[in-house]
């Protein structure tokens, strides 16, 4: 069975495997099954009328453009929506600093390139974006992990990794995934002057920004960055490249993400997504600018934070109706996932195998750890750390759908507590350290 | 002006910058310019009444999953669709053979993240496809160019550089961008014998396959080389990956190419994929299969050819009618580019101001060279014989747009030939050879 092929590999690639999480979708498509493990949006939030109207506009209208190839840094009219709606949560961008992406994982891939050479650290939140690993893992970066706790990345902890030089700090600061928590402002002040401080920049990655479900909106590190750095001492572009997509506010079958960056580096992007893609989709830039203009955007983002705050609820409520008090979880105030924590000493492989025994799936938290090449003084969580957690999304299954899901979930994990019972250290519960 | 990040560039992006032909297709969007210089498609054979009907359809009754993330492979019925389509042209895959990618450019990228090593040598023709040198150049290739003449690429001057031990061949057998010229199926056998006599194994490119006006089918390089391997010495697996895209024949604008290779390599290709871009927009991927089946797209491609096939003829004539018999062009017998050569010692530089001053425009040929790290014997074209060449594009420009812009040329051209005449040695283009 050999080919001159399979015997040529680039060494970039070793270790490449399909990743877990991509197997397990394939299990949660068993007929039955209740799945907490994808990041799905609700299908039902889908505003299928409102794309077939712009479909029938785009086409009608300006079908021979929509069809035909396109600029490398995008759909300008949508380059402009996006700097439109941006500045509504005080990102100050324009046409120049937009560069659209075939989704928002392009954009990390695309940094990657930009940045990473092979042994480049990147520092990183534990637990983090899988999505981003896997994309800067084929440029060769090694890892800096720093914890998060309910008020996001331990920015106290930050300081010294800073010291050993990452190329860059890669942080998700609004109900990030997978632990659901948001970085608070305080902190968010504090790692934009650390940023500063050891010229060591950030990439702020923002898929969930407008959805929050409760308190107020927390300014982005871009805004807090660009804010300070002009004010004191004459920067005119700021060291915070921002990332975000249309995937989870309007459909991410698209595949519509952007980054948002000084001139300059747009520039060396879109030369690097030439070689990468061309361009993304001509047509479903024309078709998303339809959708979302003349103000539909926001009022859609308003249906799917009712229906997705209504789905945490629920979430929440099932997982306190059902669970014991050694288990416990995040209360993200936006997005689409909570994190629960399970007592020390449980077998998480077991669990995951009742649970499909059960009919219902999640992502066992393992998943989201990088492995540090350099070791954070210890501190950083590694991946028997994470045995101790699952990823719960509560965007795709319908509120009744979540309850039955959340009572399967628990006759599995009892099951194990049952089993596992005198072996675990309950104590080690008591704080919700994610 | 300084920020943390541009200091940080990755050592793999020194030296890319914009590519010559992005530039320049700027410059063609002024207005009264006609261009032969990109690679368009007739925006006038865009099916764009399939496509409202088809977009209707997916959103009707599929919207719910046209709109949601989807396989990294692809969907599944369009992978179907595809291999049936090949298999008209004696190419045997099925579903698990092939992978939908975003575009054939991201194919090409792919194909370079798989295998490209930095300093892995690729032999490519003299001239090439663009795009993929940009492809390969970020993950360090180098090159071994063998020129083409009009039969394709000189399989007699193959042995040679193969025996440097190249980590693949990339190849355009079918109407090879820029220079037209197709590979006869005596060298075809020649090159798929060279490749399993020195275990370097092909990339096939294969845009504008059904694009022929004249000639027969030959069969593509994937085709010998599974009839041959598999009778001579048991091989399951072939030497050879193939690809294709619907740019040509469907809409660029789409985004849709696609990948033919054995399993063991597309499941690997997809988990590249799925780091790159998570998977290819499944919304297009949902249109384009309902525009495509019931055989529309072959009565689709049927109307391209004539259409196509009428507007070479008439630059064909115009050249003919407008240019001195020192300038001379391939006979394209099919795709999407006429490869002209002038005499030689005139300034190209000079002839594309020219040109543009006469409101036309077209792509110098020195673009088209790969820069060799190794030279191969001195015979292969380096950038001085790509400066005696201009690549022109049939296919975008109306036919009595192209009477109007290949008269303007001549001028453009006449006016350096008057400049230079005296240093021409006009004998030099009595061979054409490209």
């Amino acid at each position: 069975m050999s080919t001159a092929w399979t015997a040529r590999y680039a060494r970039r690639t070793k270790g490449i495997t399909s990743s877990q999480i991509r197997e397990l979708l394939k299990i949660t498509q068993k007929p039955g099954m209740i799945s907490f493990a994808g990041g799905l949006p609700a299908p039902e939030v889908f505003p299928i009328q409102r794309f077939e109207v712009a479909c029938h506009k785009v086409l009608s209208q300006q079908g021979a453009f929509a069809l035909q190839y396109g600029a490398t840094e995008g759909y300008e009219p949508l380059r402009e929506l996006i700097a439109n709606n941006m500045a509504r949560y005080g990102i100050k961008a324009s046409v120049e600093n937009v560069l659209i992406t075939s989704g928002s994982q392009q954009a990390l891939d695309l940094i990657g390139r930009l940045f990473i050479n092979a042994g480049d650290r990147v520092l990183v939140e534990a637990p983090t974006y899988l999505g981003a690993l896997q994309a800067f893992n084929i440029y060769g970066a090694e890892y800096l992990s720093v914890p998060v706790d309910d008020d996001g990345l331990r920015t106290d902890w930050v300081e010294s990794p800073l010291r050993s030089g990452p190329k860059f700090m890669y942080v998700l600061p609004n109900f990030q995934n997978p632990a659901g928590t948001t970085l608070s402002e305080g902190r968010r002040h504090q790692l934009v002057l650390l940023a500063d401080k050891y010229g060591i920049p950030i990439v702020e990655d923002d898929p969930y920004g407008q959805l929050r479900y409760e308190g107020e909106h927390i300014p982005p590190l871009v805004v807090i960055d660009r804010e300070n750095l002009r004010r004191d001492s004459g920067y005119s572009i700021g060291n915070v490249i921002y990332l975000s997509t249309f995937s989870k506010t309007l459909a991410p079958g698209l595949r519509l993400g952007w980054i948002v960056a000084p001139p300059e580096i747009i520039g060396k992007l879109a030369q690097l997504k030439q070689g990468a893609d061309l361009h993304t989709s001509t047509f479903t830039q024309f078709v998303a600018y339809e959708v979302a203009r003349d103000g539909f955007l926001d009022k859609h983002v308003k249906l799917i934070r009712q229906i997705y705050r209504e789905r945490r609820d629920v979430m929440v409520q099932a997982l306190t109706d059902n669970f014991p008090p050694t288990v416990t979880w995040t209360h993200p105030h936006g997005g689409l996932f909570l994190w629960i924590t399970l007592p020390e000493g449980l077998d998480m492989q077991a669990i995951f195998q009742s649970a499909i025994e059960h009919n219902v799936a999640f992502v066992p938290g393992n998943s989201f750890y990088a492995h540090d090449g350099h070791k954070n003084d210890g501190r950083a969580n590694d991946s028997h750390e994470g045995s101790r957690h699952m990823r719960l999304n509560f965007s795709n299954a319908a509120p009744e759908q979540i309850r039955e899901g959340i009572g399967r979930l628990a006759k599995a994990v009892k099951k194990q507590l049952a089993v596992c019972g005198d072996t675990i250290d309950s104590k080690s519960a008591s704080t919700q350290e994610v």
